[in-house]
C-alpha cells in the first residue's frame, strides 16, 4: 500500500452504516480485529435508512457534533458501490471521515470550511464488487490509525457529487426505536414558539419529553443539535404516520 | 469532577439500555472508547422494552446474576431524562449499578441489603435535556474505573421512587428473538409441577427445550434463573398473544 | 478444567449465533470481557435464522471465507441445548470452530478436508440447560485463547450428525436488511448468463448491483462467494415472496 504518513495518528474507528444487524458489520469489525487489534472499533449507527446517502447525510452532521477527536469514521451508505463513483477521505482537526462521493458527505464539509478532502486512488487487489466497507473502507482506517494515508488526490468541495445542492435536509432523516421523528434540520438558534409542519399537523417546540404531558406530539432540539418531533411516551411515527424522507417544514 | 478514591476499580463497563440498535448507544460507546480506552465495554441489552422500567426492574436481578465482579452497569430506561429524577448509584460487592430514581433498582436492591445507594450529585457542565445516558451516566462509569468517584449523597433504600412496591414482577417483562416470554418471577425453589396462569392458559413446567414435543407451551427455569414461557422451536409470544406487562400468576 | 496445551494461540473471538439483539449475546461477551479481557470479541452475525442449523450450515464457510485466521468462532444455533447432542470442535489452520453436532459444520469441514474434529468431554460444574453458548461455549473459547484446549475425543467425520447430506444448501439461508436473498450455493465457477429459477421466476446473473437498472431482480457472485438474489435499490426478499428455507434452483 503506498501510502504517506500522517501526525497525530487517530486512536479510534467509527462505523456509520445502513448495513443492520446482520454479517456485514461483523466481517469489517473481524478484519479490523485482525489489522488494528489495539484500535477501539465502535459501532456508531448501523441502521441508517437503506439506500439513502440524502438522509445520512443530514444526519451526518449530529451524530459527529461532540464526539471525541482523533477518530477514524467509516461512512457506508452506498448505493453506488461497484460503480464508477469515488471514494473520499476528508480530514479536519484529528478526525478522518471516509464515504462514498454520493454527496454523504456535503453538510459536514459545510461546517468544515478548512477541512481537506481527497480522492481515494489506492485499491487493494481484488475487491469485491458489493463490499467495498470490508475490502477498501476497513484496510485505509487501518492504515490511518497506523499513521499512513494510503495513495489519493487532493479534490475541491466543489467538484463533489451533489455539491450544488442546499446542505441542510427539511426532511425525516432518521425513525428511531421509540419513534422519535430525527429531520435534518439544525435546532441552533431554534425558537421554541416556532410552529413545525409535519404529516398536515403544525407543532410546537418544548424543551424536553417531560416539558410535555404524556401522548402529546411536540417537537424539540435533540442531543444531536437537530430538530426532532416526538411524543412523550409514545410513537411520533405512529401518531403521524411519517417516515424516512418525509418533508417538514418551519413556517 | 470533585470525586473520592475507590478501591478496588471496577474493571469493565455493561450498557442496559431501551435505546435499540441506532445512535444512542453508538454515541454513549464512542464516548467511552475515548474516555476509558482499554476498559471493555459490553452491551448487555439495548433493546428493554421501550419507556418500561419496571419491566426492567424485574429483569435486572435475572441479567446480573452469575456475572463476573468487578462492572460497572449502566442502566438506562430512563422516560423521565431532562425533569426532575435523581441518579443512583449503588455500590454492591465489587460493583456498581447507575440508574434513574424510578424503581428500577429495587428488585436488585432487596437482594443486596448490605449494599450503598448513593444519589448522584454531579453534574458536566452542560448535559443534554435528553440524552444523560452519554452526557452523565457515562462520564461516571469512566471516572469510576480510573478509580474515582464523582460527588454523590448516600440515601435510604426506603427513601427511593417505588420503595413500598412488591419486589416480584408477575409479568411478561422481556419477549426475546425467538418469541420465549421472560417473566419477573424467581425460578428458585418453584415445582415444575406447580401450573403458571397466562392468557388464560394453564401451562406446566419443564426442565428445559428438547424435554417437550415441538410446538408444546410450557414454562422452565430459565438461564437468568427467571421463570420464562416457551415454545419448543416455536414462539410463546406468537401461540399466546401475550407482550411485556402483560400478567402471569403460579396456583 | 483439565486440559493440553496448543500453540500457536487463536487470538479473537467471533460469535455466530440465532440469539438476536438481545442479553443471550450480552452475557456471553460479558463473561468473556472477563475471562479474556485483552482478547478482541467480534458479533460475526447474531441474526442468523432461528432454529435452523441447516441454514447456519450454509453459510457458514462464506460467512468465514476470506476472514483473518487465528480466530475461534463460537457457532451457537442450537435448537437441542439441554439434551443429549455433543459439542464439536474443529481445528484447521489456525482456526478453531466450536458448534453443535447438528449438522451446522458439515458444509465448512467438507472444504477443509485436514480439519481435526473433537468430540467436547469437558463440562463445567453446573451449566444451565438452556444456554451452553455462556456457559459452555465462551469458557472454551477463553481457554483455547490461554492456549489451552480442554478436554476433548477425536471423532471421525462421518460419523457426525448429517454427515451423509449433501454439502450445497440449494435454498435461501439469509435475508439481508435490504431484502437481499443469501443462498446456500457456491459462486465460483458459476456462468452469469446460466439462469437462477426461484419462486416461479427465472433470473438472470449480473456482476452487481449497479450492473442493472434499479428495480431489476437478478442474481450475483456475492462477497462471501455465494450466489444471492437481489434487486438493485430494492427488496428481493418483498419482490419474490421468498424466505429462509425457501428452494433455489439452477437450471
Amino acid at each position: 500500500m503506498p501510502a504517506c504518513a500522517i501526525a497525530p495518528r487517530p486512536r479510534r474507528i467509527a462505523l456509520l452504516t445502513d448495513f443492520g444487524t446482520g454479517p456485514y458489520v461483523g466481517q469489517m469489525r473481524l478484519r479490523l480485529a485482525a489489522m488494528a487489534p489495539a484500535t477501539p472499533v465502535v459501532s456508531l449507527v448501523d441502521d441508517l435508512p437503506a439506500f439513502r446517502p440524502d438522509l445520512a447525510a443530514g444526519l451526518l452532521p449530529g451524530l459527529l457534533r461532540g464526539m471525541p477527536g482523533g477518530t477514524v469514521y467509516l461512512c457506508v451508505v452506498d448505493p453506488g458501490v461497484g460503480g464508477e463513483r469515488a471514494i473520499l477521505i476528508a480530514h479536519a482537526g484529528r478526525d478522518w471521515v471516509l464515504a462514498p462521493d454520493n454527496g454523504l458527505l456535503l453538510p459536514w464539509l459545510r461546517q468544515r470550511p478548512a477541512a481537506l478532502v481527497r480522492r481515494l486512488d489506492w485499491r487493494p487487489p481484488c475487491p469485491s464488487a458489493s463490499f467495498h466497507g470490508r475490502d477498501i473502507f476497513a484496510p485505509v482506517a487501518a492504515a490511518l490509525v497506523r499513521g499512513r494515508l494510503p495513495a489519493a488526490t487532493p479534490v475541491p468541495v466543489a467538484s463533489l457529487v451533489g455539491a450544488g445542492q442546499t446542505a441542510e435536509r427539511a426532511m425525516i432523516c432518521y425513525v428511531d426505536r421509540y419513534g422519535n421523528l430525527i429531520t435534518g434540520l439544525a435546532a441552533a438558534g431554534r425558537d421554541l414558539a416556532q410552529p413545525l409542519r409535519a404529516a398536515g399537523c403544525t407543532l410546537f417546540g418544548a424543551r424536553t419529553f417531560c416539558a410535555v404531558p404524556p401522548g402529546t406530539v411536540f417537537w424539540y432540539c435533540n442531543a444531536f443539535g437537530l430538530v426532532e418531533i416526538a411524543v412523550n411516551q409514545g410513537s411520533a411515527a405512529a401518531r403521524l404516520g411519517l417516515g424516512p424522507g418525509d418533508p417538514v417544514a418551519f413556517g
